[in-house]
């Protein structure tokens, strides 16, 4: 079993049921809740009940999917915890994907001003995404993640067997953020990764565990997001936009999905502004598109990005800003494009999403 | 105008027109919103405004009273700061009461992760209670402040002047925290204030200042209340059950009245349990009976007062927590008290109510 020991609690990567007794030994809870939705109540929490080492606990079980990671949610967590006689020193496990994690933290951050959580991250972009950075939240006004707090967990399980509970196309979403740490931060990773063929087949653990050094460096060294923590917006500004507006249609993306769009259109205005080279930016896209596919994005709906863009909370006020790469590695915040250019870019996924199709 | 410097920000006490000039230099906010209710937007904003000082700002109005302390009012909050299209380099002036700092605080602190705020507590309460402790949030469920986070504010404004706005019996209220004060931390000042008969006509700014002192001392070496801090509690295991169960009847109590009850009650424990004197047990019983008069308990609600001691969130696990007092100005935590002694100190404040009543 590996460790990764961040400032404030250390991520446990390997079989669950190795590093839980690791991490419990010596500690002292007044209560345990499991928080989990319908799927890893069913798929990953007998697991752990039938390890044996899982204490006893009370399981709060809401329902799966981003559309209800809203304080609604919040408020039935809070009243099963306050229902159970839950005092400040119980543990909250949250157990399942980003939704899961992020409203877990949160309910926990806030509940009595703070009791101690754990993550469980099961699907593969909580486990590179969501295990560092203390971000928690909630969607609030048809803003992702508008409400919410930083706050770290006690610890981090990161165990690739709850990988296999998943449907492919999660696993494929949880890529995009270790493609875009390589990205902005390692290039030598980016040269190993942009030969891939085939997803489906990689070990997950020789990807995750330099992904995750790469975002404890950048968010070590800004915790609150005032600065260069902003570089892992890469791809976020306008992916952002696009996984909000598909949200509310009948074909949703996931989130790596999205932000594999966004990060192509983000190179676009990278090779415009911050350097990138023209090969390196057809490479990227050519890459995205191989792994991820194409979607067909209609100008019709390009106004509402741009609304989208502006009520994202990165940005300050009426500016746009991006976080643009050079080249692979090389990482530039506080970056700003005009709505003519952010069109230009959607444009330029676009033709190369139709291009892709017609060669193939 | 004095300062009083905490570790992260600064308490100006003094006029506000003379403290905000030195506060905003050097300081760029992109928008400001000044959180009132309709009690505060009438009697303290327009002195604000007409200062000639305040930037230009969106009210945010809600209705005054701590039954509107609740998630429902801060979806209000979060909604009217998004719609303004409000970044994270707002600030929020929260101008009133202990709820408004309490809620607005809350959220200003979980607003895209977090906002800066200020606060200007405008009754005597909130001025020595809430100006330190970074204690934010709601109500939820029945339970006080159940919901919520630590966080402070840029700077706090207490301001004496705005006290004039208030009826008499807020300001005889927000006296309780102070006398607290005295009684766990300082026994000299507990001499000075037992002599007070006509507390109408005392100047508070001589009082404001040892009172923040000493919560200073005990919340800067406690920050997350997990020790020395719960010696703040004094009074209120019983006063907050006291309080929240008056709530719910035709004669609310303001917080302090409650907590005076709650001092009585507690003082009684004390001598039971941490030394407190005869002769000091009858002083503080005296002392309150004659500044809050009396407040008939029935002995019909003593279950529902235990009940809400039960999931009053200072408790852990199943045992009734106290903060009891040596001689005035020595402070015992981790005190439990069952309850046949609890039903024992309310009888004590009964009866000795009932006796001061037959005296007048």
């Amino acid at each position: 079993m590996k460790k990764l020991a961040l400032a404030d609690y250390t991520i446990y990567l390997g079989p669950w049921e190795q590093a839980w007794p690791e991490f419990i030994q010596g500690r002292k809870y007044s209560q345990y809740f499991v928080l989990a939705d319908e799927n890893t109540a069913q798929y990953c929490l007998p697991r752990l009940a039938q390890s044996g080492f899982l204490p006893e606990y009370t399981l709060i079980q809401i329902p799966a999917g981003e559309q209800h990671k809203h304080i609604g949610t919040c408020t039935q967590i809070w009243q099963q915890m306050l229902d159970a006689g839950s005092d400040r020193k119980a543990l909250l496990i949250n157990l399942g994907g980003g939704v899961i994690g992020d409203m877990g933290g949160f309910c926990a951050g806030t509940y009595k001003r703070g009791i101690d959580f754990v993550q469980i991250p099961t699907t593969l972009l909580s486990q590179v995404d969501a295990s560092i950075g203390g971000k928690l939240g909630i969607d609030f006004g048809q803003v992702k993640n508008s409400i919410g707090l930083f706050g770290n967990p006690q610890a981090v399980f990161v165990d690739t067997t709850f990988l296999q509970t998943l449907p492919a196309r999660e696993v494929r979403s949880g890529f995009a953020e270790i493609i875009k740490h390589s990205l902005i931060a390692d290039g030598a990773q980016w040269e190993a990764i942009k030969k891939v063929q085939d997803w489906r087949n990689l070990d997950w653990n020789g990807f995750i565990g330099p992904s995750l050094r790469i975002k404890q460096r950048v968010v070590e060294a800004d915790p609150f997001e005032r600065g260069l923590r902003k570089a892992l917006n890469f791809g976020h500004t306008i992916g952002h936009a696009v996984e909000g507006h598909a949200l509310e249609t009948d074909s949703p993306l996931l989130h790596g999905e999205a932000i594999a769009i966004g990060m192509v259109c983000e190179a676009f205005l990278s090779r415009k502004k911050t350097g990138l080279s023209s090969n390196d930016l057809a490479e990227i896209t050519r890459f995205f598109l191989h792994i991820y596919g194409t979607v067909a994005l209609d100008r019709a709906n390009y106004a509402e990005y741009l609304r989208l863009m502006g009520n994202d909370k990165k940005n300050e006020g009426s500016a746009i800003n991006f976080a643009l790469i050079g080249p692979p590695g090389e990482v530039h915040i506080n970056q700003t494009a005009v709505a003519e250019e952010i069109i230009e870019s959607l444009d330029y996924y676009r033709e190369e999403a139709e291009m892709w199709e017609k060669l193939a």
